[in-house]
């Protein structure tokens, strides 16, 4: 039984996600299809691109996953078929895979440019239904990537700029919030092994996270780590640096927005 | 493997969904279930009957759709099973299935009439569990429609009037919003083949949409087809003509509202 | 096919809920998961423990329900794996199942204290994913609840206090509003069977129901029985006696909030 993964901008109050799902189940009626999240702000192709990399991997391998955010529906822009890690992708070439292509050289990447597996009539604003639904249905019931277009070399892949942190000339490391969760955490895009490398250079001093005009001293292990309400930094569970208050809205007490900038320093 | 699908009033931070799932694979344990919405405005039956149309025949053949905006639960209001276009509809006669009824006759109408299949005990604030779903369960797992009491005729059935658009005696078309999606895009019950109608009569005329203060002169392809953030009117993924900007939000920038008249002028 | 539900506070914005139903689906591949609601308040465990009772046993014997609403993951909180009433169920050992164990004993208490059937490496901010999940779908593909660790006793687990309505010496039975549904619907901890022992005990005379500044005399037996937008008193579909206004969202009429105090008299 394969799996689809659908991650996209359409909400749940319209019908569009319960259409894509009937046109899967219409092609291939034993796949099991499986919502990441749909909440995703109307065309923010950047909130996908850190959104895939995080799920991805905890799915069966041979996982179908469908990312629609897609402001240039109707044009000319290219829909990508992707082979990863043993996982499969199936988005518009607009950037949103740029993350989870960064370090690693792509199996295989199809730029689709056969109309066979499309809906009838293909409307020009809804491809997650005639196409990319269409897609995914077919691959989950054997169609080969290789057999819907030709392919691309990575390096021409439309690609988002401005995603990893970086470290700067007076030794900070510079990174900002990407997302907040429900429970108000601040997740940002500095990863482990960015903090590490980053800490490694001088291990004897002790690092500090600092957003806005809050400085916090050493990482936690956990959240229950310091007292209530009180903030913390730690690894969370995406993998990246984290800031947080336990058992409080860190996003609410600190007023923090994505885009907020984090500056790691050590001392 | 059978389907069924889930359009309701009933939100999604209450167990009602689960309740209903669960009855469902109590008694069909190898349904497949869709979500269409749970997020219809409580008691709105015309948002519901302008919805069906256009999901359900994106589904198999012989898919179960159960709809439950239902003010009328536990008062004597009949409760429907329909078959109409290979497609099966579970819903209380309150007009939720108006549209989908206007043109094509039904091949059957049952009103259900025997409580064989409802659960036990039988609540009076809760149908969606203790009849829809119990019945779309029984349907899935073979039950006959004609099992599950009488037939009705369509003329018969209530009936919402005031959904769809009309020509007025100076040549207008008169429409309204009647839906808007996640996008800002307003959706009027304008649909194709009435648009198509209009203009056939004066081919070599343009085509005006006026909304508010705003007109938009001639049709769009795709979203686009104008710069960012301009407006444009075109044929929308559920066939209807649809306002909407491009890569912005046409609700809040015309501080529009359901039910807003939408003119369609040819000069 | 084993049925797993979810009941978390994670919300369906984030990917969180996806990736506990990717582990699901790598370790179970058949099992079928039901989502039941991830909108509790964060780290609400009083509102987790009045809804497990409400949905469970509708589902199939032997379906596997994990709740995770868990303010000390990370820290020495224990895991429980139980079964009760022919159901299984999985929760950190917080008060989460506080009202669902209060009557009766369950069959077999487990306290989780082996790390077989955790993913590796375990974080110490996701038990969601790394302990909820993999043990659920473990449990699903045949894993015995006695092999995740040792016996509880019931009367050593951490349980919630004032979760139920209480009789007040001058013959009055005081509960409070637990949980306002999507309708506006304001549903009580006063069950069916208190109310009936409370009334037993006069039942020439008629029941009073008091929120705030309104008193309603008398129970109705739907929604339906009153006028519009009239306020009545019911057994809702939980089993609780409810508030509510026909067609009208007593929440907003009312100005009513979870934690209202509702007075049960006679007269």
């Amino acid at each position: 039984m394969s799996v689809i993964t659908l991650l996209t901008d359409f909400g749940i109050a319209d019908e569009y996600v319960g259409v894509m799902k009937g046109v899967m189940l219409s092609i291939c009626p034993s796949v099991s299809i499986v919502d990441i999240s749909h909440q995703l702000e109307p065309q923010d192709i950047a909130q996908a691109a850190y959104m895939v990399p995080a799920y991805f991997d905890y799915f069966p391998e041979g996982t179908i996953h469908i990312v629609v955010v897609d402001p240039g529906v109707g044009s000319q822009r290219a829909i990508l078929a992707v082979h990863f890690r043993k996982h499969f992708f199936i988005a518009p070439d607009n950037g949103v895979l740029s993350l989870l292509l960064r370090d690693q050289k792509s199996d295989t990447i199809i730029e689709v440019n056969t109309s066979e597996y499309f809906l009838e009539p293909l409307s020009t604003t809804f491809h997650g239904r005639d196409i990319f639904a269409a897609l995914g249905a077919h691959m989950a019931c054997g169609t080969e990537i290789e057999a819907l277009g030709c392919r691309r070399q990575i390096e021409d892949l439309v690609r988002l700029t401005d995603l990893t942190c970086q470290v700067t000339e007076k030794s900070e490391l510079i990174g900002k919030i990407v997302s907040i969760d429900r429970f108000g955490n601040l997740i940002s895009n500095i990863d482990t092994r960015q903090l590490h490398a980053f800490c490694q250079a001088e291990p004897s001093r002790q690092i500090h996270i600092t957003i806005g005009s809050l400085t916090i001293r050493g990482m936690a292990k956990t959240y229950a780590d310091v007292s209530s309400e009180e903030p913390l930094a730690l690894i969370g569970s995406r993998g990246y640096l984290e800031i947080a208050l336990n058992c409080a809205n860190a996003q609410k007490q600190l007023k923090a927005r994505r885009g907020d900038r984090v500056r790691i320093t050590l001392s």
